[in-house]
């Protein structure tokens, strides 16, 4: 399939599928999709250009090639990262550059999370470490029967701080769970994934699990987009407030939405049982 | 069934199945149980009633008819609303309308919340928009097999504002499946409502259900209003509050519900294996 | 088995299965293991001396004989307590009485969740009232399939105030099955606790589950104890922070802790396919 | 003055000393504006009148009468409230009673701060107990010299529990102030209440003060009543969050606010030196 | 003055100056009274005694000696703590060892503000670093016009970490002079304390602040204990949440507390202008 | 004087005037200093810039010019902004746009807070409107006695949104005081200021009021910048959270940051009366 646009990248693929849907791809198959400083950077520029592109209403995320989603962190570029400076200096002043340094990782692997457009998360083969990062930053998660999960974090010395213990907590609903597989960084399988609820479909393929993210994110890209934009914004605010604070916020934020044209094109295509068309956003 | 007391509404049948049990029927079965503005300011008139009657201590939530525990917001009734107003006018002026509009038709939605006294709400048939809304307020859920559940506002073009995507998020584990039931506004069934725990119960009619709820509400009523009430004030409290917070906030509470007669009426019983009579409140 | 060092005391035994594992079993069988005052004081004694123990790297928790992890308070002496204070005092001097015993109590409890090495809890036989509390402050919870749980407080008159409230809705998933087990004070069986995500594992009996306990903190000793105690603190500080206020927290926690020798060992070991030895910590 | 259109009441005398603004004055001179069950009650009726009201653009508060903003509490109103019930009954019954009765009547005194039009008090003569509650809810304080101020709950034998404990330690800069007024229950006068900054001004007699809040709500008024009301609601949510918070909510506010038409009416008439006419709002 | 009661300390003298006032001096002028580990072990013993103690409504705190109210940490003793500890180990290890450290150092020094009872602390000579943090804790801060202050810790090469930073902001109007002193570590006089408002009083003399501080405790050692500690309780919630936050947890308060016998004591004594005697506390 | 290192812009003037500060200008007199959207964003290039350089230590802010520090926003520039937008299209697309802009803009503004260096801010002349937002970001702010302070968004009918409604309150003591010039517009002057706290000093000239700016950062420039910089830090997460929070925070940092080597240069330092020197950070 052709690039969408002029989304011309070197470590992603992005293409689209069908009208106001986009396709990204790691794409770096022959690492099994391993995330250095260069390729994370280019991530976080991809999904904020997705956020506003008024042609987007929804994305498919998705690694290149049949062995993995993402094998984590590129360990080899890490050498060359704050984590593998030489620690005989100040240790404040080596800490100091590793907050810097894990605080702009943290931003750049949001991008999914802050991206206003739902993301489908289609996770498949070898999926540890910042696979596990980025799939928790994404709204809806769909997995391949092959998929091999695991919190690696723990095995390489080291708490996971780029966000997987911060949102995994939030995305189930057994904490028992949770601290198993965090603390112990066993693998665990799709079905184990479906059953706790950290996926909501596994398919036996690959291809279908990518198949099944299109169709959901065509689906929803055929909504108001300012009906779809706004419930990701509200539910993204209520997981980290009060029902009181998010009903209050809610109602500001549509204050201004219910102005929005979409409502009566809604209204009446539900009527004339026709497909609606909405402006873009 | 005779109506409670007095409790004598226009939208609303509420009798008393059994001591300390009421039962509320939403009875408009007509219109679908849908809510218009009087059917919402009167709902909130009996939950705030029900809170405060000391003959009352679990409640009951269903639809009158068989077709519809609710078919949501009633859309005639919503365009002599802020929401139908004319938008020519100043935009800052209709959001400030509407910004009241919204914050009183949410106040009313969660008099079921607030109402001191457990509500288990009963499931059944068309369970839609406002449907969610109010049994996301209720303490247990229960549904009929045949109940047919969505997260509908995203097909009329807007975001839920009356608390589905405050309070879903907390009352089930998958948030994978909350954003893809509310981003895309599918139906689910009662089924797949157990499955994620949005139910804890399904049975195979209305009827059943509706029997199944009243059972538990009445075996609820049996203990002590103080421990009873005490315990629903506390785990509201708990979801929007950290556990220190909540710890906190629980020794005052205690502070003075220990001193109530009712630990002393329930030891007693328990030791005389008797069943226990406890005070109003 | 011999005590664990000099870890001797009163109503707990604790022993070391394996390096770098303690086991500690509430040892008052003749009582099914219920909690007096001295038997609280001297838990919080046990947890807070392991957290800090070099030579504890994960904690295995149980109860002594067949019939019970804990039958929770030990009612004959909750006489002498506070809560049997002579109520024709002043209410004002009672309930602040009752405030200091409270926050005491829950505090010794607590010893569990801020023991800086992961806790497993093995319920087993009559697990109800302080069981749950105590087992909500663990990380991983297995049960043995003859448990019986409850959340037994409203049964004698009061809203539990040791934590159950205030952790178990953020434990699992499901809120219409944590208000319907609270505000009922019903049995619930070991399967019902794993369908819901209380536990993540059942066996047999108590000696299979308290041997797949033991087996689960054996490999987590086996890694890191940098790595495994950070994962465990930056877990427990998610529960109560939204993501942003985690994510900041971690950044900072790591800029210590990614300076540690272990990150390295733990790669070498990794490359070098041999089990890795790390400092005390 | 005549009455402001038809508010007419039994406690409170409402007048319009100009276009926009209405002066409330607590209408019981011969007991020293004390208030009891029903003035509470009216008071709040009146205030959430004038919040939604569009002839009304700012409030000036007051009280009747040479020699009292208010004496507080009416004590003997107080014994037919919850708070001289008879104590021989079930403490924790007692206690549910007083709960809601605090409540509503914390509710009835928050009606100047939720107010959406912004609120002057002009505090004279005896100002204590409630007089601090309600002033604290105000937006601006101005005194007259002879006012004698102080927080007098602890000298009837009670922590105060309308809100001055709430809101004055965010409404003046010294800590080891509000402690000690609060702790002793002394008195203070005009002048140290404008040193440490509870009040902004003072005038040499009541006329005077409130010849100075009239001045000042007059000049409010002639501004846009959108980015008055607006200014308002913004710096009361960030009392209340951080500053992150803040500027979240304040960006989806001005979202809808940033259309009004009075924006281009204010830059106009400043550009023409003219006065500007703003819309109701 | 004899000791009070059997408050025997090494580095702590405590006397009563008047019934139910106690006062608390640090008792090492030779060392212009430096806290050591020692020392502050056992302020945290004297203070959360005093706490539970009937016999105590108010506390004064003072140093001994002409010189200093304290000069801050003991860096003799500070070189064995883990701040002096070899640098050479491992980071990781280093920082676990400190961050345990901090907090139990933090958590003496928070025994003023957790102690029940309202707590004026007397300031004069030398008052640098902890004497800070300490003073901090306290309710009510008096000075002798000799006082030098400073928050000393830039100057030692460390941010404060034992509460000024935490809570000085918190205690006094302007924070450009918070973040001026605390950048800067410069000197500041009483007065310049007196016009920022982190004192509320200023005396001429050591011994006239004493005298100052202990007419201000035992006034309020006069009024009901209820009432002030109630008090102290509620503004110490007030300054670390919302206003509706506190008006909720005030209400819990209240529940309980209002059933004392002190209100009616307080009242009659009024009626009958006589001194209150009320109940231990 | 010559611009610091290659720092070279086009609406600001940077400059060294003493080792390890830097001084910037805003540098637009002809426009009063105002702000264009290339303003701001340049803005935020030079304080992000200044925030990571191990040669700058602290900062001084300044206006360009005799006659203003800032005279806001600049209006014809607005034009262009989504506030000049057509509002003829859907209210809903045009508030989408304006939160995006105006979350641009807040972020660019608080650059001066998110700098990790002290900031100090000399106020001159014409300072209103983004001037205030600007020095709400500042550490430290420092005022020439001919300043004309407004927060003037109210008089061209918006709430202000960049920031001066969230941080201002949490600046000053006296909330009466904030609420007047925010909801009034009013100009206010520099001994205004100062008397309420807004300033901590007022100079007779600008250049008076810059010389002790720059004394001030010279100062604070020769301290242990590991001292410093964490001082910033914790201070501005103090303004935010809870003490217990902000004392949780402070460990970790410390944990960390007292491994430096600054900490023993200091103390050395101190005992052999010697100007310290830190290694860069």
């Amino acid at each position: 399939m052709a690039p969408f646009k002029d989304y011309t990248y070197t470590h992603f693929l992005v293409t689209s599928p069908s009208p106001f849907v986009a396709h990204v791809e790691i794409n770096r198959p022959q690492k099994l999709n391993a995330f250095s400083e260069p390729v994370w950077r280019e991530f976080a520029t991809v999904f904020d250009r997705l956020s506003h592109d008024p042609d987007v209403r929804a994305v498919v995320l998705s690694g290149a090639g049949d062995r993995a989603f993402s094998a984590g962190l590129d360990v080899q570029d890490a050498v060359n990262s704050p984590l593998g400076a030489d620690l005989n200096g100040d240790p404040a002043r080596y800490a100091t550059n590793m907050r810097r340094h894990i605080t702009e990782f943290q931003d750049a692997i949001a991008a999914v999370e802050r991206c206003e457009k739902p993301v489908v998360c289609v996770l498949h083969g070898i999926s540890i470490g910042i696979a596990i990062d980025i799939s928790c930053c994404a709204d809806v998660r769909i997995a391949a029967r092959n998929t091999r999960f695991a919190v690696k974090e723990v095995d390489i010395g080291l708490a996971a701080d780029l966000g997987t213990l911060s949102r995994l907590p939030k995305l189930v609903g057994s904490t028992s769970w949770v601290k198993d597989v965090c603390l112990s960084a066993r693998d665990f399988s799709a079905e184990e994934a479906l059953a706790v609820g950290f996926v909501s479909q596994v398919h036996d393929s690959k291809d279908a699990a990518v198949a099944a993210g299109t169709k959901w994110a065509e689906f929803v890209a055929s909504k108001s987009p300012v009906a779809v934009q706004g419930t990701k914004e509200l539910l993204n605010h209520a997981r980290d407030h009060s029902v009181a604070e998010n009903l209050r916020y809610t109602t500001i934020w549509n204050a201004a939405m219910l102005q929005s044209s979409d409502t009566k094109t809604a209204l009446m295509s539900g009527l004339q049982k026709k497909k609606p068309t909405f402006e873009k956003l």
